[in-house]
């Protein structure tokens, strides 16, 4: 999408390490009037997939996930992030580990929001290594509903999680896929 | 505001305590098209203030900042919760008391995205103790921005956080004050 990759040329930050920092519109600022053109495209792609429930993870997916849910008509669901043990069952579990932090953490939703009846789109800030997007889809599977796909507004394409997933059957729609990123450049894939 | 009151009184639950959920709807399922019209009324409050910027914290007053950014036409700010220690000087901190979780933990802005020049509004689903609000309030202040007030969901008025922080002069809208709850009753203000 041209309007993102523009947006992550002038705003965007690369640092060391492939990290690109995008706090500047996406992830800690947010500029809503964007976030609407993202959820237009999503809608775009998904719009004949009767999308029941968006489901995202916090924090920073909150934002585009509540405006997407806009488009589609329907709710926004957030999978929390716990040291809380999953002691009474009213919740789904999973666990995620993040390369970014070094850690590893649970993630729940309670089942009440997510059933066996709701068609799920996933959206997200980022797709990196994957591992917060694969989270969200056992959450789906253990709910028992259905998985339509997901939406990502920035994928790093030279990091396996778009694969993985992809090879696994997940349907993603990337707005801006970064095929390379150094200090000094950015490329985009077509 | 009458459409809140009675979704609470449908939707929410009184537990031990003095909580009250509404993860139905407010703070873990979301229902953008109820945050469309709450966030009508805080534009109806705040239209002529000249709002640049909403502040709200992760992570649940997200989604309700974002949606209410639509109206005011500005971007969106959220404060992190973190651990990691201001090192650099490039965020303000402070330091908020969470009465529900017991514990204490820093909250951060980076000073790129709120400005002197700023007109705050701050947004948040639940206001009882205030010590998030306060917060918030802290680092606005920290910024040397204007303060213009708060746009609050749901307000527990037999908790002390709205009166302390009016008396200190902060404007707040809440569209839901709860005068007292227990097991069997709810009672709203007028």
């Amino acid at each position: 999408m041209r309007l993102l990759e523009e947006r992550i040329l002038r705003d965007g930050k690369v640092r060391a390490g492939g990290i690109l920092k995008v706090d500047a519109f996406l992830n800690h600022q947010m500029d809503v009037e964007l976030f609407g053109e993202l959820a237009k495209a999503w809608h775009e792609a998904y719009k004949d997939d009767n999308v029941t429930k968006i489901l995202t993870i916090e924090a920073s997916g909150i934002g585009l996930a509540c405006i997407a849910a806009q488009e589609f008509g329907c709710p926004v669901l957030f999978a929390k992030k716990t040291k809380t043990k999953n002691i009474d069952g009213q919740v789904y579990t999973t666990r995620v580990a993040s390369y970014t932090h070094g850690y590893v953490y649970d993630v729940i939703v309670a089942k009440d929001y997510l059933l066996p009846t709701d068609r799920v789109l996933l959206i997200d800030d980022f797709l990196a290594n994957g591992a917060a997007l694969e989270g969200l889809c056992d959450l789906v599977h253990q709910a028992g509903a259905t998985l339509v796909g997901a939406g990502i507004a920035v994928e790093k394409c030279f990091q396996p999680g778009g694969r993985r997933l992809r090879e696994q059957g997940l349907r993603i729609e990337s707005l801006a896929r970064i095929a390379s990123m150094s200090d000094d450049s950015l490329v985009f894939e077509n």
